[in-house]
């Protein structure tokens, strides 16, 4: 049977989770966000923020970031992020749907991360006039999309070089606790504190079953989302079983500890692989270089993950959810090991 | 405490499917659909509909109905549907929005039912050129907005005048089983033998926590449809959850078994309201007119429920749910009867 | 050989305004609007309006109407305006297609005129919430595809009732110079002084080659139209060719003269339908109801034109251009007095 | 006063397309291209590329590539195209716009132009799921963006890679004239017989006031291009005049001979810059690095032009004109020289 390094979306639901919503499961309230679960998630991401939030619940993370752009950007804008982001080649296109058409202008960078030596550059190779996109935003995500994550002083950096230019910052958080459990921090140093406008906070890769979150720090930004929202079929009816998620998510800390568990083997990994690592771990993803054979090997070994890179790079990803057994995590250590010393 | 008769979107989950999403709470699978249950889902569809057929679970009726049409109609073409249809009213554009901008072209028509001869007026109404929208479907409720349910000839007279003009017919089916359960003929009779090309089965209304199926009787309508889904942000990465949930709801019949419960409550109503009753009852929902101060006297006795018509028609909607307490009905049944005899 | 009748869009250029292209046709200049002309022709438009406006050069009237729509109205938002609009009938979906799927709501009025009890009653047929769209702007024909004229206290109690619904004016002034030619007033008058916002003034059918303009009476809306404009395809690089003709067919008052005539011509035909007349003629639109063996009589003449309403209607539109021959006229009075006493 | 080597586009136009137009304001015809011009067009572009096209007249470059591109690709979909092509750079999201949001995805390549490595590259680096834009076409510009031509040989193989993986391909033909000049081949062999599909027909920069065509050389490509065009307000009412000034262009072979002489003035410009040359010049533009002083002094000289690369690039831009004063030429040539050997 596989052990399944594919995704953290590969795994369950956390049980406090599917408690929470058996526990919601109980008679009748108003559809649509009027029902007492949603009323006390924006009283909870208050709290969690600490200032005044809007916070919009909805299902993918796709949803979440695609929706927010919108908010930010116009038909005729375009926003920057890496040319590795989630939002460029998981997303079939979604930005450019949901934003009218608007165009995503992509920058290089180590470890996934923008610098703002990268959007410098972008914005002087892209000067703009009325034949031009306009660029409205900078998108990023933390922790990227090869595991690594930005220390709050590289996001305030980035994000002050972005406002001078008339850029709202984005920050697409679909392993933003692995990354808040990286940095030991607070959320709000993290974002806003950081000069992030809007979050995309993901929860169903950490243990929702499907609820994501979209968090504007400056609620007068908010102003259409909900339009856009439903317009795009994302408010959901039963709304209280997307907020009941989301605020057993953040219960207690939950987000918290299921991220530092999966963070804490992925390190393990990273050091079984030694000199196969490919980028610092700093979340829940590991990359490495095993070669043709090794992944072959690792396959016929039982271990389900995605190779990475062009086709012949020999490079693998491995994912490590919120509940990975110990036993697949000390089986890859083990496998990876062999590699490195046959 | 109020009692609810707003919609049916206000009732909690039935128990059979709350088990469900326990029982796929276990291990690891594929994402994005990769997974056993939508594989058990697509051969479930197969023998619900007794053909063939292409099956896509998504989560929002509103997703459902915008993404099938956007399959079936290009952005400069248009859909002739009633003018009280969801898609019309409760969707904020979202048809517009997945097919880019392709228009509603509006009938009218008694119970929110379209008939060969409005449609035919329609189209005599509509001639189409260069200069105009293109014609490419119909839509129809099923029930409709008015609780009324199409039957199979009607079905079929509708559709045979839609496909000898070119015009593909969808079926937004948000409460298809309260249709099914009042027709007592088979899916296959109410849908692809009575020539409907698409439909969206949904489950939301009827007990399911979130989770409508967009079901193409063609399969070679659906060629694009995955595109639409993931580019629109509809495509659960956890889709199991929603799968599961469809196939709770039709295991055993249990959604004919709901929808036929909600179903004999409204006619129970229906009887009560006597001649306060506006359309026939035939799905899960009762239209009348107590005037302003029996829908004030309902209010003040505790019953949630929709005004409906302009502002001043005093006319109420009331909807019943799945697991609309017995006391609930009996106590409107009492009160509508209060109402006419005073 | 034909006398057309057609529409206003058969007839030729008018030569002072063929002149002002060969006169244009003269060195380089910059292109993309940063010409002389151009800048010229934002000087001439604020006399013309006795206001500061701003003014935009464009080709079509689809193109002026739509791109108007999309500077005032949001993807999720909608129009008012009556059912016979050019921008409902004949223009393929392009205001959906500018605004990103922004929706016409359609409403009745005799004479194709909206009032503002037909409005009023829209804005309560359509009650607005997060489930709908947002009506965001009414927009009106100015002449009315019926021929008829507004009056300036028409658009003024039709402004006002718009605008204390958050609904911006959009005048399609498609024959705009018809109307003034009629109502004698000044074009400030028969625009913002009566509250319209933005006005697509027509020249095409008036006597030019291609040349349009919108016209923002309040600068900050057209903050963004200039890329609107570009992504659209609509910015000219010799944009000197547009800004003459639009020069040309305003200086010394030519554009009035040129409608004048043509309305003159119209009335002319109006006397000689007399109860075949179906709308009041006030521009250079004549309406009339010669039954089906009239419509082959006068067809049979040489006479071309549409039919109009419904296919066996036995009704026909006839369109008086700038340089209708004068025989052509006097030929079709003959031709319809002979239909009414045979 | 100033000698322009901005753009083509600052050009005026070409006496003989001047007459046509004249020619053409001879009395009635039917809008909407039902008329003789247009008639005229058609039969005359079937024997330009020697076999049946469908041509498509619009007004502006951009018009002409967008349309293009949306009938080739679906909103999921993406292109394939240099990183500085206009439609990338100088088109405002133009593509995005009229595709419904397809994706641009930029190649590299020497000389503004692709060739089939980097083709294969970009594939390779794009692979393909559902959760990825779907390639559908490969845009090319001819002559290109740095004034280089594509051998048909070039273009040939292009096609058949491109062909292999169901890309169609798409020509920004804005220079046409001037790489056919160059080539000194038939129209045919430089696009349909090397594989070309839809063929943007530029004609403004090259002496026509605004006119450009889109040819499909495959008829069934072109399905619902005309209802694309309307709903984008393309469809001109008096359609006569594009088509006369497209007539007017290739009669007698004025493209040629107008862009010929355009050509010959670049090469001279090219001789005189000598090793401050960046590119071949194989059409009118020639790109030179005359340093920052160089370009201080062309521009005190009188000289009007761009600009090129990044701020502080010390390059330039010159584009000659079909009618490019000789003195203007010589001037420059002088200028350039100066600057080599001060």
């Amino acid at each position: 049977m596989a052990r399944y390094f594919k995704s953290d979306n590969t795994a369950p639901v956390a049980p406090a989770i599917m408690d929470a919503l058996a526990a919601a499961n109980q008679g009748y309230c108003s559809a649509y966000g009027d029902d007492p679960w949603t009323e006390r998630l924006a009283e909870r991401f208050d709290q969690l923020f600490e200032r005044k939030v809007r916070v919009f619940p909805v299902a993918t993370g796709t949803a979440a970031n695609a929706l927010a752009l919108a908010t930010l950007v116009p038909s005729y804008g375009s926003v920057f992020t890496h040319e590795q982001a989630h939002i460029v080649r998981d997303e079939c296109g979604a930005p450019e749907f949901m934003t009218g058409g608007a165009r995503l202008q992509l920058l290089p960078g180590e470890g996934a991360k923008l610098t703002p030596a990268a959007l410098t550059r972008g914005l002087a190779d892209h000067p703009t006039s009325v034949h031009t996109v306009q660029p409205r935003a900078v998108s990023i995500s933390q922790a990227t999309e090869l595991g690594t994550v930005y220390r709050p002083h590289e996001l305030h950096a980035l994000s002050t070089l972005a406002h001078a230019h008339g850029l709202a910052v984005h920050m697409d958080g679909a392993r933003f606790a692995n990354a808040i459990a990286f940095l030991g921090c607070s959320p709000a140093e993290a974002t806003w504190r950081s000069g992030v406008d809007v979050l995309s906070f993901g929860a169903t890769k950490n243990g929702a079953m499907a609820a994501e979150a979209v968090v504007f720090f400056d609620p007068d930004r908010a102003a259409d989302f909900e339009f856009r929202r439903k317009r795009a079929a994302h408010l959901f009816s039963k709304m209280r079983f997307l907020s009941a998620q989301l605020l057993a998510y953040i219960d207690g800390g939950l987000w918290l500890q299921l991220a530092a568990r999966a963070n804490a083997h992925a390190r393990r990994l990273a050091g079984a692989a030694g000199d196969l690592l490919l980028h610092p771990v700093e979340a829940n993803e590991v990359f490495v270089r095993p070669g043709a054979e090794g992944i072959a090997a690792l396959r016929a070994q039982g271990f389900a993950f995605y190779d990475w890179g062009s086709t012949d790079s020999g490079e693998a990803r491995f994912v490590v959810s919120w509940d990975q057994p110990d036993e697949d995590v000390d089986a890859l250590c083990t496998a990876l090991e062999g590699i490195r010393s046959p």
